[in-house]
């Protein structure tokens, strides 16, 4: 569960909306809570001294049995309730993105409280660039001609390598390793387990060394991570063989995903957790991929393509909109019978076609 | 292979049998083997100086070749191959399950030789809460308010985040690392590269940063794992977005597996490796996913559910019993003329209706 | 971009494919470039003091932009192309080859700068053996009785368990982590992130423990790895249960691949990123495996076996050959069209098999 704010630190809700809502969100608060703000709970968990939202309007009945300190919601749905008079209501044109403003307060007022600095035991090169307000964690490894830019924060035990560099106020968590040649932009949030710059994979068959022996394509390209970027747990993205893999701006990334040598994405696209993109693919802005797809290496996607879950794209997606390529999932013995049919479709479309060359008058 | 404790530290098969059966399984030794046992092996390779075990009775006959010290098998197989007056075994109920009594002895025999106590270069926060017994490794971070539960053992760098909380006689390997506000049960095992807590996958559209931006929803859940639960290696579990992701009870996680936010699994549940939940998704008590299987989010398996491997379960599944979803593969030829058909099948549908409208007498 | 060499460290082309080019291609050199070559570029992007390559003969147009200082490329090539007096080329019949063995010369270099030595924050077990010319970064952690052949070099963070063994000249990337008993050949490169031997995935039903529960097999098996083996970043590769998982020498695995306990791979196979084998599959020498493909337990794939993306191979593949299984994806709506008759297959042949009957004469 969220862990509240002391009382003490906790703030009233009308200097939360203030200090939270930097980009200027419309609202009006209704009845100010009398009790300070300690955070933010779903409706049907949030207490006395948390703020609640509703984002879909069909869980408006859940509204009026919340307990929370007040509710943010549109002025449609506050009006469709016509709560009473003490209602204590946030009337606001876009309440979940209100309620992101609000919770990432909250955890940057978390944030604020960790130590900063450098910790003693971590190993920073000297011919490292360092920035004013910067913080390292223990065990880090900052190596030769590296860059940490102003008020980035690294934890516990990151590595970066020779001559790559964070962009301002980036936060890597516990773990994160750069190789060498890797830029990460400002604001990047990278997750633990997060490799970035490891070796593409790429090989030549080398007779000389026995049939079927490989002779390794050294991977001499880099790594550039634009700025806004997010990247969650345990992925990985590999260096270029020559030319750099990029990520643009604003790029989500979710957890265990894999960006193959080369691949570039572009801005503001985001990926479901354990995505696959194979060598050299290239993916527009905007669009979404949704968990466990894989996509194949030399290909392209548009701007604006979204990709369902578990899909397999296997060539080039041009135009925009939707695709999808996982078939149902049945009850096993159903699934038996239905999967030995597949294996011998070409067999019964011959059939089909034998049947209306037979059937009296084929109007095919 | 397995190495083989000294002569000296080897046990009688009486004395392990007696030590390593806590549960009280049944049992009868039929000759002590005079040689210490050293080790376990399979029957095919096992040496005299181990034990064996027939789980599988279709091996039979490989019992009479096999070199062990002694063979654990079943009453009936025991009096099916009527061996020799010398012939050495265990008869029980349960091979399968003495076996794995034994190679438990066998393993915390080694865990007991490892190094104890906190290394002088682990970072631990003078307000963590470090229970008697416990074993910190080399360059181990415990951040403040933490707690080590008695008995507990964390390998080599692992870090522990502020709040968190380890369970009695939990062993955490190599590099696991838990973010804050993430609580581990008694008896956990947890492999290197394990990442508990990350962000969940969270953004709300963000017009304010220009069309196709993303807002961060920051994530202020937390992650509770219960007891008696393996996480394999390099698997992540998100914390929540408000309320925290749940697993419970003796739940058994492979490799490389993603549970995204607010998913809740239920006690006994096991996955094999490389599979991925969605978020908010709710999984039953004792079912077990195979690998490589896709759970979309918002959906609910009950209790008794068995999912094969590589299947993508899209939609509810709240009757127990298998499920499966992976179409056969083919030699490639053969798997194109298949595959053309596929994308038609809405086509060939429509014509087999014609055949049957076409046909003389039609009985559909 | 490639980071360049500085002019003074730059060799001549002459004197870069002589010290590259140990294994003794065939190659001819004409007109050599009076400017250093400072790194390697592709057709479109090397400046004047890189050397390119035309690998694949469909983009010769390129050739004759190229601003490279020499462009490696077939005699065919050369010819057809027909270039003037003044241009430099470098005639080979494997122009991949050279530039796999040319971009590894400049890695190597980069290598060679590198700090040797082992660093004062690692953490080295006396009864380690340590070879002559090792490096070993910080925070490294180096157990009882582990053996570092001579020339290895591991990054920051890499652990090495009890008894455990990294051959000669092998690179481990930072945060490498082997687990007791792993044994790793000569010449390995190990990426970031990587896990050699947790535990196998291996339990027995506990009735002790209640409905459902679950004993542990604890895995008292180890790993062995070949020479010459490359594995990707968060690759993970279990230890077997009682015998060793075993990977070939030669063996190529890309990022995010799991291995389960006791899988053997043959020498020379390569797998694509993201990859899972469960346990105990044989997998025989030079298969290729593509990308995000999932092999069930238990089964064997003989030698030469070409895997596609994708596929799920669940039964024994013995005949050389590429065998595929991913079915083809489409626009969303026309996507579900087809997807309702494939839960419906059988149905549909049975309706097939009516109009057969129906028809008049009927063929079949």
């Amino acid at each position: 569960m969220p862990v509240l704010l002391a009382p003490e630190q906790a703030p009233f809700l009308s200097d939360l909306l203030r200090s939270a809502n930097q980009v200027g969100l419309d609202y009006q608060l209704i009845n100010e809570p009398t009790s300070r703000i300690r955070g933010i709970g779903s409706l049907l968990s949030a207490g006395p001294d948390e703020v609640s939202f509703l984002s879909n309007p069909r869980l408006k009945e859940q509204v009026l049995q919340c307990r929370a300190a007040a509710v943010i919601l549109t002025r449609e749905v506050y009006e469709a309730l016509a709560p009473g008079a003490g209602f204590k209501a946030v009337i606001c044109s876009q309440p979940y993105l209100m309620y992101a403003l609000l919770a990432q307060w909250f955890d940057l007022h978390r944030l604020a409280q960790l130590p900063a600095g450098i910790h003693p035991s971590a190993v920073v090169d000297p011919t490292a660039r360092i920035g004013p307000g910067v913080s390292i964690g223990p065990h880090c490894v900052i190596e030769a001609e590296a860059t940490i830019g102003a008020g980035a924060r690294l934890g516990p035990a990151c590595i970066v390598g020779q001559g790559s560099s964070v962009g301002n106020d980036s936060l890597l968590h516990a773990r994160v390793t750069l190789y060498h040649g890797v830029n990460v932009g400002h604001r990047a949030i990278l997750h633990s387990g997060v490799v970035l710059g490891a070796d593409g994979f790429g090989f030549a068959p080398d007779p000389f060394k026995g049939q079927g022996a490989w002779a390794k394509i050294a991977q001499l390209g880099g790594v550039r991570i634009g700025d806004d970027v997010e990247i969650g747990a345990n992925t990985t993205v590999d260096r270029g063989a020559l030319d750099d893999t990029v990520v643009g701006n604003g790029v989500k990334l979710d957890n265990q995903i894999m960006l193959a040598h080369n691949v570039k994405v572009g801005d503001h696209t985001a990926m479901a957790a354990c995505v696959g993109v194979a060598g050299s693919t290239v993916i527009g802005q905007r669009c979404t991929i949704g968990g466990a797809s894989m996509l194949s290496g030399h290909i392209v996607l548009g701007d604006d393509v979204h990709v369902s879950g578990g899909t397999a794209i296997t060539s080039n997606v041009l135009e925009p909109g939707r695709y999808t390529g996982v078939y149902p999932f049945a009850e096993h013995t159903h699934w038996q019978k239905n999967a030995a049919v597949v294996s011998q479709l070409a067999h019964l479309r011959r059939r089909v076609r034998a049947c209306e060359k037979n059937a009296p008058q084929n109007e095919q």
